[in-house]
């Protein structure tokens, strides 16, 4: 697998077009409106937020993806989640897949809709249907446009986050796999406001498509918390077209080339997110082994990620360990507090549950770091898990203090 | 029942002693260790974290509770937990009971002892047993020895919490009950870096005053969260020392009348805490109703009161209820999301799962009060919950952010 570090973009894998506008949603011409189209019906899979209430865009992509066809498109806004407006939000959501389907000279049922924005205000559809055509006709496969389309889904994002690989499977033939997420704050396993997209132009079968998908998120995108918060509206869909004339199928070694990249693109956006949660200033990684249980291990490293007590220590660049093992304490995993090792950064600051022989200063050294590392050793058997957080900082607090007025 | 809303302090309660002094944690003279202490002994009751990692001097305090035997004294230090040192930090306990005891003249486990501030540093017990003999001899019944006890157990409290009632029983006679609180952060059900004390002179049996306290902590103590974190060292204690010659029984009239004083106390200090949480602008009381068990009713209230979104939504006076109905969605709790009713401080905004017809200047002025009330009706059964809880604000971070250092 080869990463395309230099430039990264959606339509990088054949048969796929994007385009990013200002349809009047955001105001002042930002970008807030994007589609997603391939020449091609392509095979679609996604999973979805656990939250239960779910956003009518959503709800639909859903109702959608589960008749099982192949899809042309998927057509997303910003500034405005279409969620908790009643029946009207699925109504609106139905006449911008209509509208997109009528410019594209498709049917609705191969049009995807996602939101993302403020919840419980009316979308105003007829600004999303306006745009539409212009949308449509300025599509194309150039990296000018993906971008475009990235940027018209950010909302708090700083960055873009746009990644790429490419496979050679066992016949010699070229797989391209593409992904762009978006996703900065109420973020929290399982899925957040978080949307994101991905293209192959590999043929591969439903069920295998969905399985791998599934794989590729449990570990990454379901392991970022930014806030603790679940939202409504969230999803990642992938699109596969078969334009390259390459296809796989479970089972064969083409099928684990494809599931790794797909989980390694995942990882890479999932970081990405991690460390451009709101108002972020640092980049947190916490790693858990020798838990008792698969679950406790999720506990552990899930509580300590969401702990506002540990993220506001890490913004103060402070080496408080102890505030890390309150969280074990409360995460209601099973574990010997006695037996509990912790490392901040590689360097060893509690032994068996005590603190460890270590200089203050060389932590506080180490703590200055952007990317922090807490490591914990639970000695109690075989689990392990980690999770992607980032600090609690002012600027977290000013975003959200401020973020729908 | 009569509330002392004039001056409280923990030795109302006839035959009960504090003082407070600066034994040299804190530095610069700043209270720091104090003792509250019965002429006669008393029947004692206590609850404590339900966190797994539990500081020695709380560890210490539940084994001579666990024992039965009434007790003479509670000694607390202040700037350092005493939790998370290993062996010494039980044996420094031990240590400073002991020495308490040999001023007072009593037996060491009719000694307390609790601690509250920073975990995985040593305690230095030396200071504290230095500071016993005139701690000790400073002991009074007078309001200002007991004023100095609660500013000695402070940490980033930024105001007293101290309550009193008094209730005439059936025969005519007069009993007191007095608390005092600490706590501001790292608070979360069940109890949080908080400390409670309270004093009764009515006789009281052991087994009645434990149900007593359980059942008032229950729905006071236990449903505050100011960010989620439930600390290693907390406790709520009540000392019974039937010195008004007072007694109560359970099963009697009194019983209940005891019952409700001491409950409605604890509601007082655990709002006190909420409203003093770190950094704290507003407080902020979540209830529910109509929910369709006990345990769905707090995972909402729970959820709400916990979310870093509609915490700093509220300290931007926005009345942003699409992240309450967010957290109501991820709390786990069953319920038809358009059935769901929200008020803000008593103006319905959500109305089936949807914006109701309101206003949205109404929202923003009443956005503006320090109290602020979120209600939901879930229309699935009978029962309800509430939390207390405060607003998410640049100084929680700025507290957090540099408090050990």
């Amino acid at each position: 697998m080869e990463n395309e570090s230099i430039e990264s973009y959606i339509t990088m894998p054949k048969g796929f077009k994007a385009a990013g506008i200002a349809c009047g949603l955001k105001g002042n011409g930002s970008l807030d409106l994007n589609i997603l189209e391939s020449d091609i019906p392509a095979t679609v899979a996604g999973v979805y937020t656990s939250n239960i209430v779910k956003g009518h865009s959503l709800q639909r992509t859903i109702d959608v993806i589960s008749k099982g066809n192949p899809v042309r498109a998927v057509i997303v806004n910003a500034r405005n989640a279409n969620a908790c407006v009643g029946r009207c939000g699925y109504e609106d959501a139905e006449l911008i897949a209509g509208s997109a389907a009528g410019s594209i000279g498709c049917k609705s049922d191969e049009i995807l809709t996602a939101s993302t924005g403020v919840i419980g205000i009316r979308l105003p559809a007829e600004l999303v249907i306006s745009g539409i055509p212009s949308l449509v006709s300025s599509m194309s496969s150039e990296p000018e446009d993906a971008h475009n389309a990235e940027r018209a889904m950010m909302t708090t994002d700083t960055m873009p986050k746009e990644v790429s690989a490419t496979i050679t499977l066992a016949d010699g033939k070229e797989v391209t796999i593409a992904g762009m997420a978006k996703g900065s704050g109420m973020i929290c396993p399982n899925l957040a406001t978080m949307i994101g997209l991905f293209t192959t132009d590999c043929a591969i079968d439903r069920d295998f498509l969905s399985k791998c998908l599934s794989k590729a998120v449990s570990h990454t995108f379901n392991r970022v918390s930014v806030d603790g918060d679940t939202s409504v509206c969230d999803m990642v869909l992938v699109l596969a077209n078969g334009a390259s004339g390459a296809s796989i199928t479970a089972g064969i070694e083409d099928a684990d080339l494809f599931e790794e990249a797909l989980t390694s693109l995942s990882l890479d956006l999932a970081k990405m997110i991690a460390s451009d949660g709101e108002g972020a200033s640092k980049f947190i990684e916490v790693e858990v082994t020798g838990a008792a249980s698969e679950a406790d291990a999720k506990l552990i490293v899930s509580a300590v990620a969401k702990s506002p007590l540990c993220k506001t220590a890490i913004f103060g660049e402070d080496a408080n360990w102890g505030r890390i093992l309150t969280a074990l304490g409360y995460s209601g995993a099973k574990f010997d507090p006695n037996k509990v090792d912790c490392y901040l950064c590689g360097l060893e600051v509690c032994r068996d549950g005590a603190a460890a022989d270590y200089s203050e200063d060389e932590a506080a050294e180490l703590m200055k770091a952007h990317d922090i590392n807490i490591s914990l050793v639970l000695h109690e058997g075989e689990y392990s898990d980690r999770m992607f957080t980032c600090d609690f900082t002012y600027d977290y607090v000013k975003i959200n203090g401020s973020y729908r007025s």
